[in-house]
């Protein structure tokens, strides 16, 4: 009974060629054209395996996408520098760690988005995980931090965002993936499968590829109601109100060694996924992404590279 | 039928004593209580007339409250630098106009606030509403902006954060509010009524106080359902997903020639809400705005004054 209504909703309806294709993709394609009536040929060219996106000059300078009369930050150094080649998504409450940098959400208390660079030097050492405790973080103001008594008894998992896995390199790196800034609530099943299989599955992309950069966050996608009409809407648990996402994002961006960038975008549903379906099954244009989370990808990953292919389906 | 729906809701009941005590304040000081369960005496604590607030020593600068690691802009200067006396409630999408600074939520498409400074000069002048347009904000990625397609046949006003009839010393600054990035989707009624009228006061106080500031922004309120959990749930409107806030907010900074700061701070809801109401009854306590938004008020205000007096009852 409780999957049936957990597969049953409109996002979810019976299988993940749905899922991404009606449910997921509906919410998210929504956005994808520029006309104001969405036909059938019009959402099917945002989803052809490859998107050829118009070469620009590589700029120098490493800034974010700044529109005019923007005030950004001078910029952040430190050893997490390296993490953000491709720029921020964007600038708001952003966070440096040991091997991630993040940008905290207030309002949602859970992080926007995480971005972690994985290699085989990340991903392998003595670190354990046994050793690491989920954690507050005592650099959000009081007023907008999530804290362990508001999971409890939620029946969400404390999800991480910059998986843990990713960052055996060193016990202080892993232990900051334990802050409860890099963490959303999700859905036991999720976490446990579809989800930990896409982040394994990024941990293997560092076998083949030169740079990995993995980038998770919270999607509040909106649907429409039997009235007609559009509308977003999230639980919140705890004294503390913590956001439950409605979907996660995950956009990859690789680089192989003449510096060639390709980006994959996937977005999951914070319910049960079975997973024996193909992760391919939930690429979706980054573009998608980008309209739905208010966060900007591309125009800085222009800035580093003339050679981008996006990868939409498998 | 129609009004009866609206006034029937969980939010606003039969009038607004029990909107601001039941509905709008359930909301609310749900956060106001930092033990797990919420006596009637501990959420009254947060409704006694006046809160007096440690002092402490002024800080010469004019940064906003920044936590520890956080990357934090530079400043920025010009003519509206004046307004941000009082800080930056955050630091995110940060824009500077003719005469308000604001800042933008690229995922919902409206203001997260907008901060005004309003006086007997900028009050007067011969700028003409009739002149003005309501326009696409071009610093605004495409992705995030909204437009004025989104809002036709929703039912909604544009709802100006910065009112316009606060700036008629220039053309120029009355132009700048017609931005949509200045504007909400609000109900007609609340627009033209009950938030006209608090536009009203906030005028009248120029008269009084030497300085008088309004911050204004959206809110995106729980409620909780028959299921017993809380849920955000609002409506997204165009093409674009322009969200409608549940709330709306108005935090008045108001400074004396002492020096001496008292905060008035404003919750309604976004229905139709009976002008008849004192103003005085959609008091709220400052930390229940800055809990459910995000933002922080006071700690920027206690930076630049010793005697801080927040209003929260009339």
């Amino acid at each position: 009974m409780n999957m049936r209504r957990v597969f049953g909703s409109r996002w979810f309806v019976s299988g993940v060629s749905v899922a991404v294709g009606v449910g997921v993709g509906a919410a998210l394609t929504q956005y994808s054209s520029s006309s104001s009536s969405l036909s059938p040929s019009s959402s099917l060219l945002h989803r052809l395996p490859v998107i050829p996106i118009p070469s620009v000059s590589a700029r120098s300078e490493l800034a974010p996408y700044s529109p005019p009369g923007a005030l950004i930050p001078g910029g952040g150094g430190g050893k997490s520098a390296a993490v953000m080649k491709y720029g921020f998504p964007s600038l708001s409450n952003v966070r440096s760690r040991e091997s991630y940098v993040s940008s905290y959400d207030p309002r949602c208390r859970t992080a926007a988005w995480v971005i972690e660079q994985l290699s085989p030097e990340t991903l392998s050492g003595s670190a354990d995980r046994k050793r690491c405790d989920f954690k507050e973080d005592e650099s959000v103001h009081v007023y907008h931090r999530s804290t362990n008594p508001d999971y409890r008894g939620s029946g969400f998992d404390r999800g991480h965002l910059a998986a843990a896995a990713n960052h055996k390199w060193s016990q202080k790196a892993m232990e900051d993936t334990f802050y409860l800034s890099n963490v959303a609530p999700q859905n036991p099943h999720l976490n446990q499968n579809a989800w930990n299989n896409l982040e394994q599955y990024c941990r293997s992309l560092t076998k083949q590829f030169h740079n990995v950069f993995v980038c998770s966050g919270p999607l509040y996608l909106p649907r429409q109601e039997p009235d007609g009409k559009m509308y977003v809407k999230y639980q919140v648990i705890g004294k503390n109100h913590v956001a439950v996402p409605t979907h996660f994002f995950k956009v990859v961006i690789l680089e192989n060694r003449r510096g060639e960038v390709e980006l994959r975008s996937y977005v999951m549903p914070n319910t049960p996924v079975d997973d024996k379906i193909p992760l391919e099954r939930f690429l979706v244009p980054i573009e998608s992404i980008e309209r739905a989370s208010g966060l900007l990808f591309v125009p800085n990953i222009m800035k580093r590279t003339n050679s981008l292919q996006a990868i939409t389906a498998g």
